[in-house]
């Protein structure tokens, strides 16, 4: 017996501005799943979808997504879910009782049309007291694991899915640009996959606090140590076998390798485009000019994975890149065996999201929540939980 | 016996101005071979050399190479490299007989010192009627080469690392934006390696037409056909298996992939890092915009090959390479093992570089041959021979 209003509260937004409201309450359709919220994350993408909502539909546009919310459309955000099983639409396989916590991708289906949840006026979000998912992409959370950790099983399977990309070998150093959420949930993920050293680095003392508590095995103020400069980075030793057969001569012009002519001298012998001999990098920040000091200071044959994202257009000095032989992954996203994988970490207890939580509010504090983390020196990742007033 | 005089005819540049002059000819130092150049390719290096020393050097300098050619020094340019051996230098091997034809990488050891042979006035080039070069980067041409074959060795080995550093498949589409010298080698070298279609892309007729002489399969105008449309991408019909456990709801939420929502459907079962889905697209072009034009424009989860030398800052739209998943590894010069395998390849003749040789000038016509690629419609390679009035 489960007993439901014929409306719920939910903060809409509409030109930035939040407002508390009481909107009907969504009917499932075909194939999904009603559930009452228990939490909503935060997310940096919110942020950015608030103030600059056309900019973000005009790239979703530009690849042949038109639904996008714009400005002056009256949306319910929050795509980082976990609610509890209320009811169902047809055609689904009623999975789960009603009462079992789900997480789930933020993605529902509308006649021929797949919704972006919390992004498009027509799926609102998990800024509210219901929310809509679609049953075939939720996955039942166990008992026992606590709310505000479940919670945070979509940032980390961002997370996890930047790592796999990012194909970083456990004894290959790992260095992460940007302590925000992305950042330390990349911190997170990286010790989860048993990299031995890891390097944060970021402006906030308060971040690499939290990026210390994720496992951070050397965290650095990038005005103080350049992350690069923090980590004995392996000389490409290994590439100068290559060299032997042309005899000991070329071994002595090899000597100096590290500084050698425009990275040429480098490369003999090792598995081209499989591992690089230089570090991970991971751009967790995405502002402009952030990829070019990448570009600048990144050793030799470095990988970098994009994940910050940079709305803006972005400047970078590509002869850097070039003469490096740098390797930029941007990835954006995850699959669904990533997002039931980062739950699976979070139930196992192999991960502890906890350090990411910084704050929970209510729906009536979500304007404040949004600009306490745009200031971003005190908060990681705020949990909305709709129960709060 | 050799005869050697004490002067040679060289071509010098000074602050981007060409002067034939007689300087002294010069002695191999240890470890070094003395060789009467045969020919010299012109490089697009060369052209910006000549103009923006000051930014090569720069780059340069900022990676910890700080001998590098400023404008107002007189340099003999010239790195593409075929010459007799007429003498040795101490501690050498002395490996191949007087007369015997060589290829060499550009780089010799002076002191502890490696100098890039022709970007720097300690180490003059090929344009000039004698070279040093370092014995053990040095390889011998098979007799019956022909000269103005065996002088691409240089440019077809940027071409082969890039092609490896893309590592295609076979069946994966290859698009090769830009038809320069460097485009057509890379379109020879694809072919090599028996990739089954090539696309092509130039706005220059007369380049259009050396690619399909270079073994494209299909040459696009890209103000007429984009080379994305020219070809059928395949869709990433496999990635969907990945879904299929979630039931065939998904299944149908994936019917639209191709446009879906930011690229995070397509990635399910796939080896992640390893084959992308998309093309293999190489930018042989390097001005500005045109890393750019690539991610706005190219597949979800293309590689990038970034082979041409941007020296300006270029601006980027990130956002595009972030939704699409584009991964770009930019590329740069060769090992000695991939020199040598593009003389093989040379040799052998399974490539055959004759359709980028589009002019042959003496010292006196360097300036005009300058001018004549800067032009660039024309042309694509013109080799120098010293012998030639």
């Amino acid at each position: 017996m489960t007993h439901v209003n014929p409306t719920m509260r939910a903060a809409t937004c509409t030109r930035g501005a939040f407002a508390v409201e009481d909107l009907p309450l969504p009917e499932p359709g075909p194939g999904q799943v009603l559930l009452r919220v228990v939490r909503t994350g935060i997310c940096g993408s919110d942020l950015h979808a608030r103030q600059h909502a056309d900019q973000l539909a005009d790239v979703a546009e530009a690849l042949g997504y038109t639904t996008l919310m714009r400005p002056a459309d009256r949306v319910v955000m929050g795509h980082e879910l976990l609610g509890e099983v209320v009811s169902y639409g047809p055609r689904t396989r009623r999975r789960w009782k009603p009462g079992t916590r789900i997480v789930a991708l933020p993605m529902v289906r509308r006649g021929e049309d797949v919704l972006l949840v919390g992004f498009d006026a027509r799926s609102p979000g998990g800024f509210a007291e219901y929310v809509l998912v679609q049953e075939v992409f939720a996955f039942a959370v166990p008992a026992g694991v606590p709310d505000d950790k479940a919670a945070f099983t979509e940032p980390l399977a961002v997370a996890w899915h930047a790592v796999r990309r990012g194909a970083v070998g456990r004894t290959q150093p790992a260095v992460v640009i940007g302590c925000g959420p992305i950042g330390l949930a990349v911190i997170l993920m990286l010790k989860a996959k048993g990299v031995k050293k890891v390097v944060a680095s970021d402006l906030s003392p308060v971040r690499r606090e939290l990026a210390r508590r994720c496992g951070a095995d050397v965290v650095v103020d990038p005005r103080v140590d350049p992350p690069w400069s923090a980590y004995d980075v392996p000389a490409p030793v290994a590439t100068l076998t290559g060299y032997a057969r042309y005899g000991m001569d070329a071994i002595g012009l090899m000597r100096r390798v590290p500084l050698l002519p425009w990275g040429r001298l480098v490369r003999a012998g090792d598995a081209l485009g499989a591992t690089p001999t230089g570090p991970v990098v991971f751009e967790c920040v995405g502002v402009p000019g952030v990829l070019d000091d990448v570009y600048a200071n990144a050793p030799l044959r470095s990988r970098v994975v994009a994940v910050g994202v940079c709305m803006e257009p972005d400047t970078v000095r590509t002869a850097f890149a070039l003469n490096k032989e740098l390797e930029v992954r941007y990835v954006f996203g995850y699959d669904p065996e990533e997002f039931r994988h980062a739950l699976d970490l979070i139930a196992s207890g192999k991960v502890d999201p906890t350090p990411l939580h910084t704050g929970t509010v209510g729906l009536d504090g979500l304007g404040a929540a949004f600009t306490d983390l745009a200031g971003a020196e005190e908060h990681a990742k705020i949990l909305v939980d709709p129960a709060l007033t």
